[in-house]
């Protein structure tokens, strides 16, 4: 393939900065447990997760056409904010709106490690993820619930229950899923009932 | 999008115990280590920071153009079949030919649990990969090779040093990189001098 113009060699080391910096998201830790309950799953796991959920799922979306690979690029870029920002588990607006300022200037860092073209690229993909708007972004943002709902499914929503999770938190949290797909709706409602069967949901 | 015909919601059914199934991708260890050294990475975030380097690194692909989503689909998929098989650190071929089998029973069975036109495709897709012929195998091989040499020239080798591993043992390891794109080649030429300097190549 061509190399946009700035040296290859040049591009490789900035990219293999990025590369190496984004490693750390593999330390964030996330409020959700593996399916075995054995630990917390990591970020980078989690999106990983998210990308192979985006190539079985996509068929359930609501959309009369969706681009996968953009999905899926999305879904491997939306979280590597964190490693500045954090995994916050926030239901006030007021905690979601400095979020969103940390994060801002998280991506700027962090995929300003890469040549210009390529932090264009990336930023431009995690902004359509957060606006959430365009069909892609809104399987994205709907699939982002959908693996968690994988996990608590194996585990009766036990993490709600330590975390004194309640069901209209919860629904309110599902909503992105209600406007992307009934049939995935249909199913986070079935895990909603197990866990609430298992005592596990107030 | 219109689902294949199987009814959404049984589909969805089989999807989510492959989705549950492969969570078990996270608990299987590798040999490298993370770029801080603290712990051993697992095959899952492995497999999402290989999608993200495809993002990033396709464009020094020898090929003259390469399909993007295949490389990151096949590269997103190429693990799975670990949590059956394991993963194995082998330089020996008889050790490769018993490993490739158990592979292969593992795809059967994993991919098997998936609606039939997704088990086909990934079946396909992780084909495709193993024979390394088309310009996205080679490249999604190589990259395989590549992610490994960040967390190698993060920590100088040191894991190379720990398994006792001779410098032709990991230039024949790294053969497929020179394949697919002169400039990883250099690259990883750079690491592998690293690691000399180090102490942590013999």
């Amino acid at each position: 393939m061509t190399s946009p113009p700035g040296g290859a060699a040049e591009r490789l080391e900035r990219q293999f900065r990025f590369l190496t910096e984004i490693d750390r998201l593999k330390r964030i830790e996330r409020q959700s447990i593996l399916c075995d309950g054995s630990r917390r799953e990591n970020s980078a796991e989690h999106s990983w997760h998210l990308a192979v959920a985006a190539l079985c799922l996509a068929e359930h979306a609501t959309a009369p056409s969706i681009d996968r690979f953009k999905v899926i690029k999305m879904l491997l870029l939306h979280d590597i904010v964190e490693i500045d920002a954090g995994d916050v588990f926030v239901h006030e607006p007021a905690e979601l709106e400095a979020q969103a300022r940390k994060e801002e200037v998280a991506a700027g860092r962090i995929f300003g490690l890469l040549p210009e073209d390529q932090r264009l690229e990336f930023l431009e993909l995690w902004h359509e993820f957060e606006a959430g708007e365009t069909d892609e972004a809104v399987l994205a943002r709907a699939l982002d619930r959908v693996q968690p709902a994988v996990l608590h499914d194996a585990t009766d929503g036990i993490v709600w229950h330590r975390h004194g999770t309640t069901l209209d938190q919860i629904q309110k949290r599902m909503l992105p899923v209600r406007q992307a797909s009934p049939t995935l709706w249909a199913k986070i409602q079935t895990v909603i009932r197990k866990a609430r069967a298992a005592g596990h949901l107030r």
